[in-house]
């Protein structure tokens, strides 16, 4: 294994609960997506050296009987092994589908991503610069906030930690919001909700904000907003959706390898590091990808 | 003026903030669809005695100088003029675009309707049926209940005023719910939101149950519901689908002539009455569509 991809939507696999996968037992090795070299192959498909991605899950060596399970990575010079899990992996392809198959922003449209310096929010954000809207990033702290307007390119960034963050909203969006792409949940989908543009579409990717929480929280007050702008709202997982990969690669790989499209990565080095990464997603301290690099990589 | 027809939306146009049409002003005449009778005309399209449907407002005559904002009204025998305000007017034409171009409930999948009872509830259970479904209404009182299983075939009925409503509902779908549509928001929508199967339809036609509240009350808890299970919702009013109305009226129209599908209007008479019958609808003592019918007609 070369690098382990930790996410919040692994959170969601700790509960009792059943969401779109089985809940993690006790005992079990975490379920996590990876990417390794083959050291030893029965498969020809998958030869020894070539590098794939997959549910590899939080262990030093991993042990696949169901090939089909497995993407093999393509070796590309000048591109990073993180850029896989990053911007071109599934992170990367959960950005793309939520945008082009169901966000659709046109050129002129305003787009709001959350968390957009996280893995998912960071190549949201990028994407739709690319298609001609208007794009704002909520994010945490004005260090993220920096981070999307001059790095990323983004129209404005709204700080969500800063006590005025509704008024930055108000001031970053003053054509109101065509496409939000949520990541979040929480008081800042309320808000984002209560400035949607007539026939939005709302992209409901993640609802980090209460993936700790032993309850929900309450749901959007402004939800009455759906229905008197006749919005449209698609709730989706990045699983159905992998037949997109061939397009998405398409598109994306080459933004990635000319530098149009960066994938940004939080790198921490050591196996024994993943109990304490993963809490970097929720208190914010990681900007794009976090993942994991195993010590042997 | 023959008859004016009273609607939950109606409500929302008293409220000072615009909603999908501007507010009614303070000594303007009261917004309303109703039918009337051409009695004078310099338009060739609409000569004296021609049926007409638009938004009339509560008056007892009504001038009109812009003929776009009417529709002729076959004059059918055996078909009621009330009839052309209920199952074959707008309210028909919300639930059937509702189900047909958002909903699309497949044979076999569980359907659920709240203020089935309405006149758009009423209307979308029995299209529903139509279409193949098992078809659960939400309404209030055993007597409502009873109106929906036995006159209107729908599979199951739910009286969201007894105690064990909830194990009502549970009992009532125990293949989980494919389709909402949904006209009441509040913890009905939010115990259906529970219960939805993955890839469900949220046709979200109206939220009565806040239309009199000051403030909008808390949203839906089970939201992430959508997210997990990848549902599509889609808020929707009727007046950006009157394009509709030809393939609607085709498939409907022979439906209510044949008794197939019951138009069912509680109707009110005495323009006096206009004030004190809207509050029918807030209170569920009307079923099906809420009319009031002139004195002269």
């Amino acid at each position: 294994m070369e690098l382990i991809s930790l996410d919040p939507t692994n959170r969601g696999w700790l509960n009792e609960t059943p969401t779109y996968l089985p809940p993690v037992g006790i005992g079990e090795v975490m379920r996590a997506v990876g990417l390794g070299r083959v050291v030893a192959s029965k498969n020809l498909r998958y030869p020894e050296g070539q590098l794939v991605s997959g549910l590899l899950g939080w262990q030093e060596w991993a042990v696949i009987d169901d090939a089909t399970m497995l993407l093999p990575v393509p070796d590309v010079p000048g591109v990073p092994l993180t850029a896989h899990l990053g911007a071109l992996g599934t992170t990367g392809l959960t950005a793309w589908v939520g945008l082009t198959d169901i966000g659709r922003p046109q050129p002129g449209e305003t787009v709001v991503v959350s968390a957009a310096g996280g893995a998912v929010g960071s190549v949201a954000g990028q994407i739709a610069k690319l298609r001609g809207a208007r794009v704002v990033g909520i994010a945490g702290g004005s260090q993220k906030c920096a981070l999307l307007t001059d790095q990323l390119h983004f129209d404005a960034a709204v700080d969500h930690r800063a006590a005025d963050w509704r008024h930055q909203l108000e001031k970053a969006t003053p054509d109101g919001i065509d496409v939000d792409f949520e990541n979040v949940g929480g008081e800042i989908m309320d808000a984002v909700f209560g400035r949607l543009n007539l026939r939005a579409r709302v992209v409901l990717c993640g609802l980090i904000s209460a993936y700790n929480d032993a309850e929900w929280p309450p749901g959007p007050t402004n939800f009455p907003a759906l229905l008197v702008q006749r919005v449209h709202l698609q709730g989706f997982i990045v699983l159905d959706h992998l037949d997109r990969a061939p397009a998405f690669l398409a598109e994306v790989a080459p933004l990635v390898h000319s530098a149009q499209l960066q994938s940004l990565e939080t790198v921490i080095d050591g196996f024994e590091e993943l109990p304490t990464a993963i809490n970097m997603l929720f208190d914010g301290t990681n900007v794009g990808k976090l993942l994991v690099r195993l010590a042997h990589a």
